[in-house]
Protein backbone atom coordinates (compact mmCIF):
# COMPACT_ATOMS: atom_id res chain seq x y z
CA UNK A 1 0.00 0.00 0.00
CA UNK A 2 3.25 2.39 1.05
CA UNK A 3 4.47 1.15 -2.64
CA UNK A 4 1.53 2.20 -4.54
CA UNK A 5 1.24 5.69 -2.73
CA UNK A 6 4.87 6.36 -3.41
CA UNK A 7 4.73 5.75 -6.64
CA UNK A 8 1.49 7.59 -7.42
CA UNK A 9 3.16 10.53 -5.46
CA UNK A 10 6.34 9.84 -7.54
CA UNK A 11 4.11 10.06 -10.86
CA UNK A 12 1.96 13.13 -10.04
CA UNK A 13 5.40 14.81 -9.36
CA UNK A 14 6.67 14.06 -12.80
CA UNK A 15 3.09 15.25 -14.38
CA UNK A 16 3.15 18.24 -12.56
CA UNK A 17 6.78 18.95 -12.84
CA UNK A 18 6.66 18.50 -16.90
CA UNK A 19 3.69 20.60 -17.32
CA UNK A 20 5.95 23.66 -14.44
CA UNK A 21 7.12 26.70 -16.44
CA UNK A 22 10.90 27.46 -16.32
CA UNK A 23 11.68 30.61 -15.14
CA UNK A 24 15.26 30.21 -15.99
CA UNK A 25 14.38 28.59 -19.71
CA UNK A 26 12.15 31.78 -20.24
CA UNK A 27 15.35 33.85 -19.23
CA UNK A 28 17.29 32.56 -21.35
CA UNK A 29 14.95 32.57 -24.15
CA UNK A 30 14.68 36.29 -23.36
CA UNK A 31 17.80 38.19 -25.02
CA UNK A 32 15.23 38.84 -28.02
CA UNK A 33 12.44 40.24 -26.14
CA UNK A 34 14.93 42.51 -24.00
CA UNK A 35 15.78 44.58 -27.52
CA UNK A 36 12.60 46.36 -26.82
CA UNK A 37 11.55 45.45 -23.34
CA UNK A 38 14.48 46.30 -21.66
CA UNK A 39 16.87 43.99 -19.91
CA UNK A 40 14.55 43.57 -16.61
CA UNK A 41 11.21 43.80 -18.64
CA UNK A 42 11.14 47.86 -18.18
CA UNK A 43 10.70 48.97 -21.66
CA UNK A 44 13.03 51.78 -23.44
CA UNK A 45 10.18 53.25 -25.53
CA UNK A 46 6.81 55.02 -24.21
CA UNK A 47 5.40 52.76 -26.81
CA UNK A 48 6.42 49.58 -25.05
CA UNK A 49 4.79 47.78 -22.20
CA UNK A 50 6.98 47.11 -18.84
CA UNK A 51 6.53 43.10 -18.98
CA UNK A 52 8.54 42.97 -15.31
CA UNK A 53 6.01 41.75 -12.74
CA UNK A 54 2.79 41.65 -15.43
CA UNK A 55 0.80 38.52 -14.62
CA UNK A 56 2.46 34.64 -15.92
CA UNK A 57 -0.94 33.69 -17.41
CA UNK A 58 -1.39 37.33 -18.86
CA UNK A 59 1.74 37.06 -20.64
CA UNK A 60 1.21 33.84 -22.30
CA UNK A 61 -2.09 34.94 -23.41
CA UNK A 62 -1.11 37.79 -25.47
CA UNK A 63 2.11 35.85 -26.81
CA UNK A 64 -0.18 32.94 -27.99
CA UNK A 65 -2.76 35.43 -29.48
CA UNK A 66 0.38 37.26 -31.48
CA UNK A 67 1.27 33.71 -32.62
CA UNK A 68 -2.49 33.00 -34.20
CA UNK A 69 -2.95 36.59 -35.01
CA UNK A 70 -5.94 36.78 -32.15
CA UNK A 71 -3.62 40.48 -31.54
CA UNK A 72 -2.09 42.02 -34.36
CA UNK A 73 1.27 44.02 -34.12
CA UNK A 74 3.73 43.52 -36.82
CA UNK A 75 6.72 43.04 -34.60
CA UNK A 76 4.78 40.58 -31.63
CA UNK A 77 3.77 38.24 -34.73
CA UNK A 78 7.60 37.71 -36.27
CA UNK A 79 8.77 37.35 -32.20
CA UNK A 80 5.57 34.80 -31.77
CA UNK A 81 6.11 32.48 -34.34
CA UNK A 82 9.49 31.28 -33.05
CA UNK A 83 7.91 30.53 -29.79
CA UNK A 84 7.10 26.96 -28.57
CA UNK A 85 4.04 26.74 -26.26
CA UNK A 86 6.72 25.72 -23.89
CA UNK A 87 8.84 28.80 -24.90
CA UNK A 88 5.88 30.90 -24.45
CA UNK A 89 5.25 29.58 -20.60
CA UNK A 90 8.72 30.21 -19.47
CA UNK A 91 8.95 33.68 -20.90
CA UNK A 92 5.81 34.12 -19.23
CA UNK A 93 7.12 32.72 -15.77
CA UNK A 94 10.10 35.06 -16.49
CA UNK A 95 8.31 38.06 -16.63
CA UNK A 96 6.11 37.30 -13.96
CA UNK A 97 8.81 36.42 -11.37
CA UNK A 98 10.29 40.15 -12.07
CA UNK A 99 9.86 43.02 -10.01
CA UNK A 100 9.17 46.14 -11.03
CA UNK B 1 8.68 92.82 -27.84
CA UNK B 2 8.44 91.75 -24.36
CA UNK B 3 5.21 91.86 -24.44
CA UNK B 4 5.02 89.77 -27.57
CA UNK B 5 7.84 87.64 -26.01
CA UNK B 6 4.82 87.00 -23.05
CA UNK B 7 1.68 86.53 -24.93
CA UNK B 8 3.41 83.82 -26.89
CA UNK B 9 4.88 81.86 -24.11
CA UNK B 10 1.20 82.65 -22.14
CA UNK B 11 -0.32 80.95 -25.30
CA UNK B 12 2.56 78.19 -25.54
CA UNK B 13 1.58 77.64 -21.61
CA UNK B 14 -2.66 77.40 -22.36
CA UNK B 15 -2.26 75.03 -25.59
CA UNK B 16 0.17 72.57 -23.50
CA UNK B 17 -1.93 72.93 -20.62
CA UNK B 18 -5.05 72.02 -22.68
CA UNK B 19 -3.56 69.01 -23.66
CA UNK B 20 -1.68 67.77 -20.83
CA UNK B 21 -3.60 64.45 -19.12
CA UNK B 22 -4.43 64.98 -16.31
CA UNK B 23 -4.25 61.80 -13.60
CA UNK B 24 -6.45 63.28 -10.92
CA UNK B 25 -9.09 62.79 -13.58
CA UNK B 26 -7.84 59.55 -14.79
CA UNK B 27 -8.55 58.66 -11.20
CA UNK B 28 -12.04 59.60 -10.98
CA UNK B 29 -12.78 57.62 -14.12
CA UNK B 30 -10.74 54.80 -12.49
CA UNK B 31 -13.80 53.15 -10.91
CA UNK B 32 -14.83 51.03 -13.55
CA UNK B 33 -11.12 49.83 -14.27
CA UNK B 34 -11.05 48.99 -10.53
CA UNK B 35 -13.53 45.82 -10.86
CA UNK B 36 -10.76 43.83 -12.74
CA UNK B 37 -7.78 45.77 -12.95
CA UNK B 38 -7.94 46.50 -8.85
CA UNK B 39 -8.01 49.94 -6.84
CA UNK B 40 -3.91 50.39 -7.14
CA UNK B 41 -3.76 48.73 -10.74
CA UNK B 42 -2.64 45.44 -9.38
CA UNK B 43 -5.19 42.76 -11.08
CA UNK B 44 -7.37 40.12 -8.88
CA UNK B 45 -7.15 37.37 -11.70
CA UNK B 46 -4.09 35.73 -13.25
CA UNK B 47 -5.84 36.48 -16.71
CA UNK B 48 -5.69 40.37 -16.49
CA UNK B 49 -2.71 42.31 -16.77
CA UNK B 50 -1.42 45.02 -13.98
CA UNK B 51 -1.76 48.61 -15.05
CA UNK B 52 0.38 49.85 -11.95
CA UNK B 53 3.37 52.21 -13.17
CA UNK B 54 2.73 50.48 -17.20
CA UNK B 55 3.78 53.01 -19.88
CA UNK B 56 1.37 55.52 -20.77
CA UNK B 57 1.84 56.07 -24.12
CA UNK B 58 1.36 52.18 -24.29
CA UNK B 59 -1.64 52.74 -22.14
CA UNK B 60 -3.56 54.75 -24.18
CA UNK B 61 -2.79 53.28 -27.52
CA UNK B 62 -4.23 49.64 -25.76
CA UNK B 63 -7.44 51.83 -24.93
CA UNK B 64 -7.86 53.48 -28.62
CA UNK B 65 -7.03 50.26 -30.00
CA UNK B 66 -9.73 48.42 -27.99
CA UNK B 67 -12.29 51.51 -28.54
CA UNK B 68 -11.43 51.18 -32.48
CA UNK B 69 -11.67 47.61 -32.45
CA UNK B 70 -8.24 47.29 -33.98
CA UNK B 71 -7.68 45.07 -30.54
CA UNK B 72 -10.40 43.02 -29.51
CA UNK B 73 -11.68 41.52 -26.47
CA UNK B 74 -15.36 41.85 -25.89
CA UNK B 75 -15.17 43.16 -22.21
CA UNK B 76 -12.57 45.97 -23.04
CA UNK B 77 -14.58 47.21 -26.38
CA UNK B 78 -17.41 48.43 -24.07
CA UNK B 79 -15.14 50.04 -21.51
CA UNK B 80 -13.73 51.46 -23.86
CA UNK B 81 -16.66 52.67 -26.26
CA UNK B 82 -17.46 55.13 -23.50
CA UNK B 83 -14.35 56.94 -23.08
CA UNK B 84 -13.66 60.39 -24.84
CA UNK B 85 -9.65 60.70 -26.09
CA UNK B 86 -9.90 63.04 -22.97
CA UNK B 87 -10.67 60.11 -20.48
CA UNK B 88 -8.24 57.68 -22.20
CA UNK B 89 -5.31 60.26 -21.73
CA UNK B 90 -6.54 60.95 -18.19
CA UNK B 91 -6.79 57.15 -17.45
CA UNK B 92 -3.38 56.33 -18.85
CA UNK B 93 -2.01 59.13 -16.78
CA UNK B 94 -3.39 58.06 -13.83
CA UNK B 95 -2.39 54.36 -14.30
CA UNK B 96 1.09 55.35 -15.32
CA UNK B 97 1.41 57.11 -12.15
CA UNK B 98 0.64 54.57 -9.95
CA UNK B 99 3.67 52.48 -7.97
CA UNK B 100 3.37 48.86 -8.72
Amino acid sequence: MLRVLLAAGLAMFVVGNANAADAAAGKAKAGTCAGCHGANGISASPAWPNLAGQKEAYLAKQLKDFKSGARKDPVMAGMAAALSDEDIANLAAYYASLGQ
